[in-house]
């Protein structure tokens, strides 16, 4: 692991002649002067800047030929209690806890001045004090992307992973994941792992914060407590309910969506109150019926991800459809207006991705609400050119379900009926 | 305008069978008896079903085959008082409607069996008593669409419309509009009409509903009241707020959206208060800037519509962004995810769309907060790479004004520095 990553020309030659790598805690005087943490750099980085993780917990570039002074600080505060072993707690319910990164994978690293995203029980339980007491947790690094750059063939790492897990003495699965695409990975375990017996809780964390208060610790905490407390099994994102750092809200991972770029309760049910609210004192239970419809477990761990999204708006252009149906789609998840709606002017190509066999389900770009194609006419038409409107389902869970039954069903009839029928509580009443 | 607007072959036989035209009101008996008015049916509709409006609002489609008695209904009801003239009373203010279609001028069209949505004065103050005694409204048809039909050649239409009105007694214009993409219409009409002295309204109806709790007489109501109490000009959507019928929101034309498919409270200011609440009682004034960021009365009145709204997803094709690229797009706004983020995959044909000069904004699907793309180095890569940053721009909004501003300037830099001046409000702090 290089002290220098991503560091090249001049920012790296900048570093060596100051003596200072990655993770140092650092006193930059340019226009003003800047104190922080050295922070890696991403691949296609530029030579020009040094990247300081701020007190406040974000991260700014720093021109080098504007910097007129590096002190390099003397730490004396330890940062975490390392024990050499984890002690188990005889007693403590047992949590696996798998690591893909993302923000609340990076944080303990940054801290600790190391590069690539290494989350030991160690560092957490020292991170997290608090963890020890309530669970064993084991954990294991998967990989460590940014969710951005999560991919369905890291679903399908996940999920292969999860399957593999015999061993009867887990509580829970805890899959910390960057928080931007949380909620399509959550999508896809629930489809692929149907049935899995044990909770598997996503937790993320929503802002990269070397502050105590960081929202990674209470999410941590939220998502061991909801795995002991919670009796049924399903996929759950656990996280900040609101900007307080009271309670978190646990919600059902097929209805859930991140609706706020930055603030800590991002993650929202979408038109339902979250499953369970957990904050120190009690514990709110609004789950009523069974995250997934078939007890048995069935895993179908395919998927194709030849499904395009196609979100209408006025002067969207038809021939933009035609190239998706000409690029050899096999499905086409629309975000219609309203009700589910697209233009007339969409119609000839629709009726065109229809004869070819692409699976065309309908969704409202409304988020919130049921599709109901029989109010109006025009909805009437578009069912006569074989959309099949997808009920409250969510347009990216929609999405994600369309890629996981296509790779696991090859008739387009098989697909149609698994689209309306309720895997994983993707579908509500 | 035909009696049986619609319908064809065998279902048109059978209207005419049993001596009933659209807009009758019968009684059907097929599984049950089913009461309700002949509506008419849609272009690409079928032969085989007739569509009733029940008491309920609901359309429905009933297969003649089935159908195995027909009643007419011998309506006694007086529908409307209309006038020969409304009366104006002096004093009042002056108000222009303009009617494009939708359900709220289909509604009254319906329940009297006209066919094309026709909104007349006299229809709307029989319809609507309340409107008359609070304002003299003069009515105008442009066109008859549903909304999901709008495309930027009727936001043209709209915008020249009104750009011509140069009589100064009008105290505001209301714009009658369908729901589904009334959002988009009013950041058009934001942009192109930018300055314009006089308060510009959109006022539409989420049920089409033969009620007398119908939200479009609400809704009219408070628009109309909207303008009398408001005294700053700009472009507003004015709807139901929530479920009940006792209050109007207000809402910025461009930082608003329709958050539901159905309920009538659907439309929601975007990480904000309503810009004004109307009860029977009272007006809470939630504005404090005003709408347009210049005073002057600047039209342009022109549009490129060759833009493209990729939300990306994890699994999105890199190569379907280069066929965006290859078909001539001229600028394409991202939907990415959390502050910004699109993945690494993306990043060369984001580099090539950027080398042809074509405008690469960045919104969120989060929808809510603002886009930042400093925080992670992913983020500053984008950058790099020219993707523009927009604050927090609705996508919707961003899309609409990235067509608007490359039909108005010609240079890539002009439209740069436009998209991020704040025109009317799409921009907040």
């Amino acid at each position: 692991m290089s002290e220098y990553r991503g560091y090249k020309g001049n920012s790296l030659e900048f570093l060596k002649q100051n003596q200072i790598t990655v993770g140092d805690t650092v006193k930059l005087l340019a226009d003003i002067t800047y104190s922080g943490i050295i922070m890696p750099r991403y691949e296609h980085s530029d030579d020009k800047h040094v990247v300081l993780k701020l007190k406040s917990g974000y991260n700014i570039g720093l021109e080098i030929s504007k910097i007129e002074k590096v002190e390099k600080q003397h730490v004396t505060e330890k940062i975490f209690e390392i024990n050499e072993k984890t002690e188990k707690v005889e007693g403590l319910p047992k949590i696996l806890l798998l690591s893909t990164g993302g923000t609340i994978a990076s944080k303990i690293d940054y801290r600790t001045g190391a590069v690539t995203p290494v989350l030991t029980a160690e560092e957490l339980n020292a991170s997290v004090p608090e963890l020890s007491k309530i669970a064993n947790v084991e954990t294991e690094v998967l990989f460590s992307e940014y969710s951005e750059n999560i991919m369905p063939q890291h679903w399908l790492k996940i999920a292969e992973r999860i399957k593999k897990i015999t061993k009867t003495d887990y509580a829970g699965i805890i899959i910390a994941h960057g928080t931007d695409t949380m909620h399509y990975t959550s999508s896809f375990l629930s489809f692929a792992l149907s049935g899995f017996p044990i909770p598997i809780v996503l937790v993320g964390s929503q802002r990269s914060s070397d502050r105590a208060s960081s929202d990674a610790a209470l999410n941590l905490i939220g998502a061991t407590k909801f795995i002991k407390e919670n009796n049924s099994n399903g996929v759950y994102i656990v996280m900040h309910q609101d900007e307080n750092d009271d309670s978190v809200a646990c919600h059902l991972g097929t209805r859930v969506r991140k609706n706020h770029t930055s603030k800590r309760g991002a993650f929202e049910t979408i038109g339902d109150v979250p499953a369970l609210i957990i904050s120190e004192k009690q514990i709110q239970k609004n789950m009523s019926k069974s995250y997934f419809k078939k007890d048995e477990f069935q895993p179908r761990i395919n998927l194709d991800s030849k499904v395009a999204l196609v979100k209408y708006h006025p002067g969207f252009d038809p021939s933009l459809l035609n190239q998706i149906v000409e690029m050899g789609y096999k499905g086409i998840i629309f975000e219609g207006t309203g009700l589910g709606h697209i233009g007339k002017v969409m119609y000839e190509n629709v009726k065109k991705a229809n004869e070819k066999g692409i699976f065309l389900g309908m969704t409202s770009q409304c988020i919130d609400g049921r599709v109901r194609m029989t109010v109006y006419e025009s909805g009437r038409d578009l069912l006569d050119l074989g959309i099949i409107p997808l009920e409250n389902m969510i347009p990216e869970v929609a999405l994600v379900k369309a890629m996981w039954a296509i790779g696991n069903f090859q008739n387009i009839e098989e697909v149609k009926k698994i689209m309306l029928q309720d895997i994983a509580s993707e579908l509500t009443n």
